[in-house]
C-alpha cells in the first residue's frame, strides 16, 4: 500500500499504470506528472489519475513510488531530475524496454542518496500510442522483468516485485545484460523484422494480404521514434540478434535454392516445435 | 447452380469449401474424395460433404465441378488422374498457392479434351490443418486469386468466379506469373520469416514472449511439409523476395550501427505507412 504514487510521463503504459494501480486500490493518490496541459487532461478524463501537474517538485512532493513513464530518450534525463526532488525513502522505477544502460545509470544517479532505484520492464504494450487506449489489465497475465544490480535495495527490490504482481504481471528477475539480449531476441528483433517486410513489400501488394501478412507485420504500426530509440539504445544486443536471424534466414534459403526437401522440412519442423512451446 | 461439385482432397480448404457451398446451397450434391477412410469420415461427422468414396472414378461420375485440394504435391498428379474420369463439359479447379507450374500442367492435361481447367488461390487459411478446422465462413471477406492463361476459356472463368464470389469471396484476377510474385511477397516470405524467426530464437526466450513475438510468428504454426514444398515450387519468386527482404533489412542495420536517428525514423516511418493501409 502506497501514501502516493507519482508516475511521470501518462502515456500507454503510465496511464495503464494508474488505472492498474486504482483498480486493485494500492495507492491513497495517484498523481501525473506530464509536459503538457493536454496529456494531463486526457490522463485525467481517462480517470487513470487522480491529479495532474506540470511540476516534477509539486508532483513528487509526498510520493513513496515513483514511476518512470517517459519515452526511451527522455529516461535517464529523468532519473537525474527526480532524484533531486524525490522524498527520503521513496522508491523510484522505470519502464524502460533496454536496462544496462538505465540500471547502471540510476543506480550512480541514487548512491550516497536515500532513495531507491529500481529497473523494471513491463513487457506489455499496444501498437497504439497515448493514454487514450491505458488498459487496466493491460499488465494482467504479463510478464515483467525486474533487472537488480548488485547494488539494488533488496527491500526495495521486494516492494516492486510485488507492485508488480498485484496489478497482475508475472514477475521474471534478471540481469541487465541477459534482459538486454533477451529482449533483443524476442522483442526488438521481431519489430525490426515487421518493419523491414512492410518496407520490401510494396503498397499493390499489400491488397493481397491476409490474416498471414497481416499478424506478422502487425507491430509495425508502432511508433517509429519509440522503435527507433529503443533499437539504438540496444543496439550491440540487436546486431547480435540479427545476425543470429540471418543466418536461420540464409540456410533455409539455401535448402530452398538446393531442392533439399528433407533438410528443409525439418528445420521448419524444429522451427514449428519451439513455436508450439507457447500459445 | 451445381448438379454435384466433387472435392479431392477433404482437408481445411476441401472441408471449408464443402460447408460454404452446403450453407450457399448451390449444389445438389457435394461428395469427398480421399485417400483414406478416416478423412472421409471425419469429413462426413463435419457434414462437409454428403457422401464421401476413395474412389476418383465413381466420385467424378456425374460432377460438373471437380475442386482439387490435395496438398501441394499431389496437385499435378492428380490432375492428369482427374482429367481422364471427368465427364464432358465439367470445370476443374485447384486451390494450389503457386500457380504458374500449375497453370500451365492444367492447359496441357485438358487440350483436346472436352473438360475445362482454371487455376485458383483462395487466400484463406488457418495454421490448423485438417477438415476438423474446417469453416464455413472461411472464405468471406477473403481474397480469392484466379490466374488465367490465354487457354482458360471465358465462360469456364465466368462460371469459377461467380462461385468463388458467392462462397464469400473477393475475386482478383492476374497472370499466373504476378501471383506467383506477389504470393510470395505477402505470404511466402512472411511464413519464411516467422519460421526463420522462431529458428533463431531459443526456448528459454521463448518464456519471455509477449503479442508481439506471438503475432510476428503465429504463422510458424503451419505445416512444415505444406510449406518446404510451397517454398520450393515458388523458388524463383521466394529467392527474389529474400533478396529484397534482406536489402531492406541490411539498410536498417546500417542505420542502427551508424547511430543515424532521423534516417532510422524515417524508414520505420515509411514502413509503418504502407503497414497503416491496411486494417
Amino acid at each position: 500500500m502506497f501514501n502516493k504514487i507519482a508516475i511521470v510521463g501518462v502515456g500507454l503504459i503510465g496511464g495503464s499504470i494508474g488505472l492498474a494501480v486504482k483498480k486493485q486500490k494500492i495507492a491513497k493518490e495517484v498523481v501525473g506528472i506530464g509536459r503538457r496541459n493536454i496529456s494531463i487532461k486526457k490522463a485525467l478524463d481517462k480517470k487513470s489519475i487522480d491529479k495532474g501537474t506540470l511540476s516534477i517538485k509539486d508532483g513528487l512532493s509526498g510520493a513513496d513510488l515513483i514511476i518512470i513513464a517517459t519515452p526511451v530518450d527522455k529516461v535517464m534525463p529523468k532519473i537525474k531530475e527526480i532524484v533531486k526532488h524525490a522524498q527520503k525513502g521513496a522508491i523510484i522505477i522505470d519502464v524502460n524496454s533496454t536496462k544496462e544502460m538505465v540500471a547502471d545509470y540510476g543506480d550512480r544517479a541514487v548512491k550516497e542518496r536515500e532513495v531507491f532505484f529500481v529497473p523494471t520492464h513491463p513487457m506489455a504494450g499496444s501498437d497504439q500510442a497515448g493514454v487514450t487506449y491505458a488498459q487496466k489489465d493491460l499488465f494482467e497475465d504479463s510478464i515483467c522483468i525486474i533487472t537488480p544490480t548488485r547494488s539494488t535495495d533488496k527491500e526495495a527490490l521486494n516492494v516492486i516485485r510485488r507492485f508488480w504482481e498485484v496489478i497482475g504481471a508475472d514477475v521474471v528477475l534478471m540481469s541487465p545484460k541477459l534482459h538486454d539480449q533477451a529482449v533483443s531476441n524476442i522483442s526488438h528483433l521481431p519489430h525490426l523484422i515487421a518493419y523491414a517486410l512492410c518496407k520490401s513489400t510494396t503498397a499493390k501488394d499489400m491488397n493481397l494480404s491476409g490474416n498471414g501478412f497481416k499478424d506478422t507485420t502487425r507491430i509495425a504500426k508502432s511508433l517509429p521514434h519509440m522503435w527507433a530509440d529503443i533499437f539504438i539504445q540496444n543496439k550491440k544486443s540487436l546486431l547480435n540478434s540479427i545476425a543470429v536471424f540471418k543466418k536461420s534466414l540464409s540456410k533455409i534459403e539455401s535448402d530452398i535454392k538446393k531442392n533439399k526437401r528433407p533438410q528443409l522440412i525439418k528445420k521448419l519442423n524444429d522451427a514449428k516445435n519451439k513455436r508450439d512451446l507457447i500459445k
